[in-house]
C-alpha cells in the first residue's frame, strides 16, 4: 500500500508487521531537503500519524546518499528575489523544523536506517529520530562551517542526543564521524554489520508487538517530561502512568502478566 | 542499630564508618515496590536523614531481584474499587515519585549496589541514587511496554541519566541491558566483579571521610543548578560557595591542607 | 605579538594561522587562579574577543599543573577580614564564574590543551572551553570535599559536559580521572599522544580555516539554544539560519560548494 506518491518521497506500509517503511526516494539530489521534499516526508508523517496499523515508522533512504541537507541549489536561486531569498529561507527553515518535531511527536515511534552519509539536516532528521540503527558505511557530519552557514538547525537536534564537546566538533570541524563513533557518542544505538534496515527493522518488528496505546503514552510524555524539572516531571508523568493504568491496553497486560499468558493489545 | 524494623524494608547502620546500608528486604515479593514498601523506604530515609551519624547511604536488595518495580498484583486488586483505582494508582505514583525525589534531596550521597535485575521503578531507584555500582549479574530493564504500562516516571530518572536514544530503546523495547552497557551509557559507575556491595561498600567509605558539611552543600547545589540556565546556575553555585567557605569544614580543611596536615571535620 | 603582558597570564597570538594561544604562565602557583590570574584572563578573552585576526583560541598551560582551582593562600589570608573574607570569597567566585561564561561566550572557539593535572576549577576551565585535548599525563579532578569545599561551581561546567553520576563521582571522590577516562565520559574531545598541544593545535588549525562569521553564528546560537524548549530552540536556531543565509560567507561559500571551487572568506 503506498500512501503517497510523490516524486521526491515515498512512503510504503507493510501491514502485516505493523511497520511503516518511509523513504527518502531521491537518489539523483542525494535525498536533499528541498521544500517539496519537506512537504513530502511531513504529508507522509501526518498520514502514518493517523494510521493506526502503523505502530512503528522506519526512516530509510535510496540512494548513494541518506541525506544531503538542505536543496543549496533550491535556496541560492532564491537570492534573486526582491528580499534576497529572505522570506524563502524563512519558510524554508520554518518547514524544516516543523518537520523535525513532527517525528518528534509523531504517536508511533521513528528508527532511522542509515546505510549511507548524513549530512547537516539529514544528520538532524536521524538525531531527531526516536531511534537510529547504521550501516558500516554510515557517516554523520555538519559541514556547514566549510560553506559559511553554521549547522545551527541540526544543532538544535544533535545536542540534545549527544554531549556538548562531542556535538561542537563535529560542527565546527564539519569532519565526518563513522558508525562506530556514532555509536560511541550517542547518536545511534547500534550498528548493524549485515546493514542499517535489516537492524532497524528487527528492532521496529520488537517494538510492534509491544502495546502501542502505551507508547502513545509514553513517547509524548518522554519528551514532554524532558523539558522540565525534576519535581514538575514528576507531576506530568505520574499523571500519564494513571490515565495509562485506566486505559484498556494496561488493564489487559497486567492481567496477562499475573496470569502468566500472552496479551492482546487494543486495535487502537 | 536497625533505624526502621518493617517486615518489608530494612535500614541497618553501621556507624564505625559512617555507611547505612538500607536494603530491601523483600525477597518473596522481588523487593516489588508496594505502598507499604515506599512508605517504609521513605521513613527510612527521613530517619537518615536526621541522623548526622550517617555520612553515605547504600542502597542494596535481599534476594533473587534488585526490585521489580511496582506490586502489580496490589495495583490489579484495586482495579475493583467504585473508581475503578483512579484514586489508588494516583495515590501509589504520587507515593513512589516523592520516594525517588527524597533520594535526590537526601542530605547525603546513595550508592545503588545492583546485583540482580532492577525493573521498571526498580530500574527508576537506580537512576535516582547520586551514585550505582553494578555486580556482574545486574540487569537493568524498563519493561512497561509488555505489559501495556509505558513506563513514563521511571524515564523520568532514567531520562536524567542517559542519552536520550538508549533511554528510549531501553523504554521502547522493554529489553534487560547488561552491567557492561549499563556502565557504558551512564547508568551506573562502576562494575564490580567481586559483587555490587563490595563496590559499593569501598566508594561509600571513601566517600564517608570526606566534608559531610561540604557534601550537603554540594549535594543540593548540584541538582538545584542543573535546572537553571548557565548564568543562574553559576548565581546559584557562587553563593553556595562563598556559604560554604564561611562554614567550619571549609575553614579547617583548607587549613589543613596548606599546613600538610589531615583535617578534623566538625561532627555535624 | 603579545596581546597581554602580565606576569600571571599572557596571551600570544599566531596571527599566521588564525589561531590565538592564551597561555597559563605561573608554574610556580601551579597556575591557581589568583584574583589577578582570573583578571588576565578575563582582559585577554576581552581583547581576543575584540580581534578579528583570531579565528581559535588554544587555551594551555606552562609548568607542572594546567591548573590547580582557586589560590587558596589568597583566599584564606582574607579570612581575618573583619567579615571574616566573605566580600573577598563573593568577589572571587563572581569573577571566576564570569571568566567561565566569558569562553561560552567568546565570538571564537576555545579549545584547552591539557597536558597536566586540571584541578577544581581548573577543571571547570576545561569543561568551560567548547573543545578539550588531553596528553597522556592529563588528570581531572574537583576534589573540594577534601579541603571543606564542595567544588559547586566547577559542579555547573562539569554536569553540563557529563552524566549526572560521572560527574557526581568526581565531586563526591576527589579522585582524579585519567585522559581516556575523561575521553569516555566526554569531558574532553581527544587523546593526542604527542601531547595536548599538538592535538589541540591541529583542531585549532582546522577550525580556524572555516568561515569566522558562521562560527559567530553558530556558536552564540549553540549556547542559546540549549537553554530553550525544543520549539523555541528551533525557533531560535530557525531565525539564526535566516540571518546566516543572507550572511556574506554563506552566500560565497555555498556559491563556491556549487561551482566546485575553494570559498573565500570575509575579513569580518
Amino acid at each position: 500500500m503506498t500512501l503517497d506518491a510523490e516524486i521526491t518521497a515515498r512512503a510504503t506500509l507493510e501491514t502485516a508487521a505493523g511497520v511503516a517503511t518511509l523513504t527518502l526516494n531521491s537518489p539523483a539530489s542525494r535525498n536533499a531537503l528541498s521544500l517539496a521534499m519537506i512537504d513530502a516526508l511531513a504529508r507522509s508523517l501526518d498520514a502514518l500519524a493517523g494510521n493506526d496499523d502503523v505502530r512503528v515508522v522506519v526512516l530509510q533512504a535510496e540512494g548513494p546518499a541518506f541525506c544531503a541537507g538542505h536543496d543549496l541549489k533550491e535556496l541560492t536561486a532564491h537570492r534573486n528575489d526582491p528580499d534576497r531569498g529572505r522570506a524563502f529561507f524563512d519558510k524554508t527553515m520554518r518547514a524544516c523544523s516543523a518537520l523535525m518535531q513532527k517525528i518528534v511527536t509523531l504517536p508511533q515511534p521513528v528508527v532511522a536506517a542509515v546505510d549511507e552519509m548524513a549530512t547537516a539536516a539529514g544528520c538532524q532528521l536521524v538525531a531527531s529520530c526516536d531511534l537510529a540503527v547504521a550501516g558500516p558505511r554510515a557517516r554523520f557530519c555538519t559541514p556547514g562551517v566549510d560553506i559559511g552557514l553554521f549547522c545551527s538547525t541540526p544543532a538544535v537536534a544533535l545536542s540534545r542526543n549527544v554531549a556538548p564537546k562531542q556535538a561542537m566538533e563535529m560542527l565546527l570541524t564539519g569532519v565526518p564521524i563513522s558508525a562506530d563513533e556514532a555509536l560511541r557518542i550517542g547518536l545511534v544505538n547500534r550498528m548493524s554489520a549485515d546493514g542499517a534496515r535489516i537492524g532497524a527493522l528487527a528492532l521496529a518488528r520488537l517494538i510492534a508487538q509491544k502495546s502501542p496505546q502505551a507508547i502513545r503514552f509514553g513517547k509524548r510524555a518522554f519528551y514532554a517530561q524532558s523539558e522540565k524539572s525534576l519535581s514538575d516531571a514528576y507531576e506530568l508523568a505520574s499523571a500519564v502512568m494513571v490515565e495509562n493504568m485506566l486505559a484498556e491496553d494496561a488493564k489487559e497486560g497486567v492481567a496477562a502478566f499475573l496470569e502468566k499468558r500472552a496479551p492482546t493489545w487494543a486495535e487502537k
